[in-house]
């Protein structure tokens, strides 16, 4: 499996120690997994505590210096107050010489029990036909610990260490990383002050067998648009044909967004939207991704795009906007004549660099506001922007990526794609944010891994290569330097 | 208040035994309304059953026969299957000189508690500044009383009965009329088959002052459209922007369906509607209606049109059409960035007359289907029509309608309006449909009485003067005949 034609010998001392002790790996796994550290059901906020403190062990059997961060406490929306579990700061090294390489993971996961539909027990990790099933095994407990198994795989066989090893292991991942953004904000003047490059490898490639590298998200600008008539409900039969429908006036904004080719007709969209380089467009050719299988996947009968590089540059480089639902109408089954008086369309656009969020609220707001205004319509109109995500784009020219590539070939035996990721990573985008640092995506399990899905697993390949893939980084990200 | 410059001795004594008698009728009325005879509330069906043998036992008390007719059970959604109440015929006289006049009522009632906002019990009657406060006041144990209190003062008086009567009473109409079509149609041929004329007395005055006969309903044709792309819902990430999203296809084909001055889009769809007449124009001249008023109870900032005559003529001789809801998308409060699969739009067209429903559903499909296909999306298109009631219209000119008019002249000292509802009246459709004899909705409650509302009320005034007017019109019917 391992091509190991272009390895130095150092990295043959390496990988072989790596192969030598998989069933240690896959033993560490199997106990992390044990652990129901499910983030989102409070029940179980005791067993991400545990976790977290296996996880703090952990760094410090690699002789780490650790440091569990108390973050309080937060409020469900039925009152009750949960402690959040402690972020997990470790430091190994600090080599002036060295570069400083700061890792992220999380090891809560997302709630999984048997009669979901799962084949094996989620909490017993379970090797079927090389694949390793159970709960985070590639969500993030197997990321994780690949890059423990590869710093210990330094340690074990008493190498200098190429790099200094920063740690951020957090446990509410799944619950929306509660409190980790002022974490980071407090400690970019201490903790993060020395990190050179960040990366986090909570991600998948995109395809089954071709290893790949993140460097981009698009952002989440969300929209609400309220039409109201009213403080109640009306009788179609007493009020239809004489009054303006509030679900009318929504329905008409709402149609005039997106045209059926999914081109936005918002003026203005697209202006600041970069355009796309040659190279660019090149490094899409090589990519492996099925667009058969992505149509399985979701189950359409036919994509708008017939190419894919044409279906990855909308998913990744163009924006797109969806309508989500209304509130405030008739949404059950069967049948009510109702006149709904205040409704709320929802919808968002999945923003890309260098749309401008302030920009782009203008701009929906004005082309709202001016549908509207045609209709003339007595009703009252609002629109608001809850929620805007940034998108996150890295450079692949940084050093980081460089070494990855490296690191890629050596381990994989071929280049990774470079990838985006249509959906927007809020991690990657606050770290960047708040260190400045340049973020790498490093992913190691597979487009099929099934996270947050029944069955989720890790193939004992990728997750034993993967450790590889991260000792053979360390290395190149060293001599980069 | 009574106008009885042109009534006969035989009015006047009639009129002045029924102001005799205030206090009985208004102690009857009192007994009735502290029957909690609520038939949507599964508990309180003993107390509907209770209602019906109440009802019966008045009408024998008339000297009327009375077969309460068994209509089986029915199953609630929940499981528990509930004995219906009976249905209460009565037959009083049998001269073939007279005309037949059957009449129509309900005993059973909307739910009503204190708490929901009542300034008094709702189940114990209450006179507060002229007003009978209490549930089944105006709908419609007041009217039935009103119609039983006119026979009872005939018979009190020993007068020669001037028509024979029919009773219909029932105890599901807040429930849905569950099994009543079937008996009328199972009757057609014995109870109908000698009836003349049907009145039914279950709706209020157009105004909170001017008398009223309602001679028109619109149908209620309700529209399911069906959009699916898939089985499984999607993440607006990772599929935004690449496919052909459901919703933005059902979004389409709802704002294709009116325009923004309330004309519906629908080809061909006003080509049957009722031509207006001259003389029906100038009908509605005298109608008293205050739009400001009107405006002020649902609380829209303006109607689509200005005058009264445009929103009469739109409310209830011209189709209309509301788009009431979308099921299957997001509906809740808050962000979900989802891509619904299948999304199901519902919207209903009150039809008019002469309007077809087999054609109304066929050129609403063919103008969705013709929408949709300009689209070229590669979903799936399902319209379907679960529910088609049709229109009512009645002859105004029926002998009928001129009794009560001469009656509402005599008793209010005014022309009653000739109004119809914009809601559909499935009662009136379905005793016309049946028993093909010429029905009349006749009106005794204020357009203010609260039907359905908290403090629900029936003014002494109309209670007393609308069994006055009952009497009237028996002797007026008698006349004409």
């Amino acid at each position: 499996v391992m091509s190991s034609s272009s390895s130095s010998s150092l990295e043959i001392e390496i990988f072989q120690y790596i192969d030598a002790h998989q069933s240690d790996f896959i033993k560490d796994l199997k106990e992390w997994v044990a652990v129901e550290s499910d983030s989102v059901q409070p029940h179980l906020r005791k067993e991400v505590m545990r976790m977290m403190a296996l996880a703090a062990d952990r760094l410090a059997a690699l002789g780490a210096t650790v440091n569990l961060v108390n973050l309080g406490s937060h409020q469900l929306p039925d009152g009750q107050v949960l402690p959040l579990p402690s972020v997990v700061l470790g430091e190994l090294g600090k080599d002036p010489q060295n570069p400083t390489v700061c890792f992220y993971g999380h090891v809560d996961v997302q709630p999984a029990k048997k009669g979901d539909g799962w084949n094996t027990d989620p909490y017993t990790l379970t090797e079927i036909d090389g694949n390793l099933y159970g709960r985070g095994a590639t969500d993030n407990k197997g990321p994780v610990l690949a890059w423990i198994n590869a710093v210990e795989t330094f340690r074990a066989l008493k190498l200098a260490m190429p790099v200094n090893f920063k740690f951020v292991i957090e446990g509410m991942e799944e619950a929306g990383s509660l409190g980790l953004e002022k974490l980071l904000e407090e400690e970019k003047q201490s903790f993060f002050s020395d990190v050179d490059y960040i990366v986090i490898s909570d991600n998948l490639w995109l395809s089954n067998k071709k290893p790949a590298l993140t460097y981009g998200s698009r952002g989440n600008a969300c929209f609400f648009v309220e039409v109201e008539c009213g403080r109640k409900d009306l009788h179609s039969g007493t009020f239809g044909g004489i009054i303006h429908e509030p679900l009318l006036d929504l329905i008409a904004l709402l149609d005039s967004l997106v045209d059926s080719t999914g081109h936005i007709q918002i003026p203005g969209i697209y202006d600041s939207v970069a355009a796309l380089t040659e190279e660019e467009r090149r490094s899409y050719e090589s990519i492996e991704f099925d667009l058969e299988e992505h149509r399985n996947n979701c189950g359409v009968n036919k994509f708008l795009y017939g190419t894919k590089e044409e279906i990855l540059l909308h998913l990744w480089r163009y924006p797109s906007l969806s309508i989500h639902g209304i509130e405030g109408a008739f949404h059950e089954p069967g049948i009510k004549t109702v006149i709904p008086a205040k409704v709320i369309g929802k919808f968002s656009i999945r923003q890309v660099p260098h749309m401008d969020l302030s920009v782009v609220e203008k701009q929906v707001v004005e082309h709202l506001e001016g549908v509207f205004s045609k209709r003339n319509s007595p009703n009252k109109l609002k629109v608001s922007m809850p929620l805007g995500a940034k998108p996150w784009l890295a450079d692949v020219n940084d050093l980081l990526y460089k070494a990855a590539r490296r690191a890629t070939k050596t381990v994989f035996g071929e280049d990774p794609d470079f990838i985006r990721d249509g959906s927007t990573i809020p991690v990657a985008r606050m770290f960047q944010t708040v260190t400045q640092k340049s973020v790498m995506m490093f992913p190691i399990g597979a487009a099929d891994d099934g996270e947050h899905s029944q069955n989720e697993k890790i193939s004992r390949h990728n997750y034993i290569e993967g450790t590889k893939l991260f000792a053979a980084f360390f290395l190149e990200i060293s001599k980069l330097h």
